[in-house]
């Protein structure tokens, strides 16, 4: 027996009775003779709801007060959660990033966790207590509270694991795992067993949203276990480690959609080397977060570059992407935020080449048009027209045989 | 221009409205050249709420558990403050009981400020920043969060503005100062202009709720000029502070009612030495805040005791004042919840024996018994029947003429 860190989203501890739950949970870990760290988010909507209020003064509110208003929301929830343990006769203490030792950069409202000084922790686990932590937060060296951003409560609870040398890191969600699609769209997607840290990061940064992507940037690093999972049943979920111990290596392992980026296309480029690289290191200047890039085959000259960034930041870059436009000579350019990404994930990939191709076809047989393409070695990705994906990830997903068990080597020589 | 320290109570920061209120109010301050530090207690009913959570879970939640969930409170309501004054464009920071340096003990849920370490406050003042700190929340040793109990923001305030070394502690509230005696019962109560530190300890000991007792004791000790007054409106409120100007000096200042306690009747108490001191040592072992006590002339070797205590505590202590009365060989006890204890109050008693003659005829003439007497060298209290209590306010502030201009002398030779 060792040291297991668990993690608690909103949705776990939305309202008292089930931080009761969550509590009998932990109590059951416990007694099966493991010393126990838990990471919680702020209860349900609170964090949004702290959002608003900050709104309702300020439209930019300041980022050091954001964080400490932020900050609120997990002492809330881990107090309650670590008095509903010791009215359960259980010894637990509850710590503040701050106190728990989660020392980070001095980005406000998107702090980078720096070093985990894990003493207090430590010391309580040694005398036999059960410690709860506040997820999403720490404390710079300026002694300021931060926030580590969406999905920061993960990444708490995997560094925590790292520092602490957990058995495994056990991340409660709502859902009960990963799936070879989303579960909303597929009815009849597959929960997956294992799955690597190369698919999982594929995967999140692909749209699936079950885990944030540092989080699993962070376990790989750090080679911690996570162990995904739902705080309603008592199932297995799924494990991401660095091998899955499989036979027999699936080929592609799932299928995931993307509907919340915008394609950009300037037109009228002038072919001149090094004017991508302008381009792009001038957006990058301006914090737009640049996903996929095509540029076509030139002509008299003249190219067309045609790009992918977060729909959310369109209204807020279009004055910059106006101006370097501008900058380059280009003709002018266009914004199109009806598209969607189709990614197909899998390991397997890598040894065999003709997966491109063959969901190319399957997509090209049901009509459906690809915009844009970008692949790695373990995942290909296609743009298409956003009312085209739901049917693309259905096709996708049955041509895959990824609803029943995996498909091996179903793909031939290309 | 020197430091001012304001605290702003619950309803004065109670929606997003009010806070940038007070935010106004506040730069109006800093315009005038004072070095500002702004004690904030959480918003309007938020403590009650965080309150009632715990209580769901617990019916006697982990004190340091509850501290780490109160605290929640003033992290909020002093994060919006700071965002509100950046937004006004003024360079505010906020800081938590524990940035700020309020240092206390481990008495978790009741903490006493031990020390302030207000270095990093001062540097934030001499960077010409705003300083925002939380009330009611301390640090102790052993770096858990603690909170002073009811009342706790006052003596943040007091505290600071103590170490501080600031010209004035200014305590907002939703009245506009220190009145001859409470508004709602007396209309044409008077707002005092000046009050001395112990007619105020005696008026908040005697159930003025204006300021709590603590604020004012660590106000006296340390020489704080306190000005109490509304959030709501520019007028001059109430400064306490040591010496009075006034070349008459008031006779009676105030007159204050407490509802809150109970009468306990211990009959057929042996009249042996130490017996009284046995009763009431072994009453203070069990945490009974005892307030008046009177004991009877003794008869057959038997007397009676009557004390006064908390009615909130009454079914905590039952069982524990029962197996007193059994040890010390009484013949029973009995409660009576339904008294109230008039006081009158006032600096200039100390110099005229009078007035607690003249009190006692002015409710004898209006048929009110009086049940128990205290006396203290400013104070006289007398315990009524609760049904009485109004009308007794009401007769008293009217004979001692505390309406109109204070009275000077008007109570003659005993």
């Amino acid at each position: 027996m060792g040291i297991v860190v668990q993690k608690y989203g909103g949705t776990s501890v939305a309202g008292v009775e089930r931080i009761k739950v969550v509590a009998e949970r932990i109590a059951k870990s416990a007694a099966e003779g493991n010393d126990m760290v838990v990471v919680v988010s702020a209860m349900g909507k609170a964090t949004d709801e702290l959002v608003k209020l900050a709104n309702e003064i300020s439209t930019v509110p300041h980022a050091r007060e954001m964080d400490m208003l932020l900050s609120a929301g997990e002492r809330i929830s881990m107090a309650l959660l670590s008095m509903a343990l010791n009215e359960m006769g259980h010894d637990a203490v509850s710590f503040t990033g701050s106190q728990a030792g989660i020392m980070t950069d001095a980005s406000h409202t998107k702090a980078r966790i720096v070093e985990v000084r894990a003493h207090r922790i430590e010391k309580a686990l040694a005398a036999g207590r059960i410690v709860i932590v506040a997820g999403f937060q720490g404390v710079s060296s300026e002694k300021d509270i931060t926030t580590l951003g969406r999905g920061g409560s993960d990444t708490t609870a995997v560094a925590l694991a790292a520092a602490l040398n957990a058995e495994v890191c056990e991340i409660y969600t709502d859902v009960t795992g990963v799936y070879t699609a989303d579960p909303r769209i597929i009815p009849n997607a597959r929960k997956l067993n294992e799955v690597t840290y190369e698919e999982m990061l594929e995967m999140a940064a692909s749209g699936a949203g079950v885990l944030s992507l540092r989080s699993v940037e962070f376990a790989r690093t750090h080679g911690v276990v996570i162990h995904c999972r739902s705080s309603f049943t008592d199932q297995t979920g799924t494990v991401i480690k660095e091998e899955v111990e499989q036979v027999e290596k699936a080929l592609v392992t799932a299928v995931s959609q993307d509907t919340s980026e915008a394609m950009i296309r300037v037109d009228g480029v002038p072919d001149r080397p090094g004017v991508a690289a302008r381009i792009f290191s001038d957006i990058a200047k301006e914090r737009i977060n640049v996903d996929m890039i095509v540029q076509n085959i030139s002509h008299d000259g003249k190219t067309d570059l045609t790009f992918t960034m977060p729909k959310e930041d369109l209204i807020r870059s279009g004055d910059a992407i106006r101006r370097i436009v501008a900058d380059i000579g280009a003709e002018g350019f266009s914004a199109d935020s009806d598209i969607a990404k189709l990614s197909l994930i899998g390991a397997g990939m890598k040894t065999d080449p003709g997966v491109a191709a063959e969901m190319f076809s399957a997509l090209a047989e049901a009509g459906i048009n690809i915009e844009m393409i970008s692949t790695s070695s373990i995942r290909i990705s296609c743009v298409v027209r956003s009312m085209d994906i739901n049917r693309a990830v259905t096709i996708i997903h049955e041509h895959f045989g990824l609803a029943g068990e995996p498909s091996m080597a179903s793909v031939g020589q290309p």
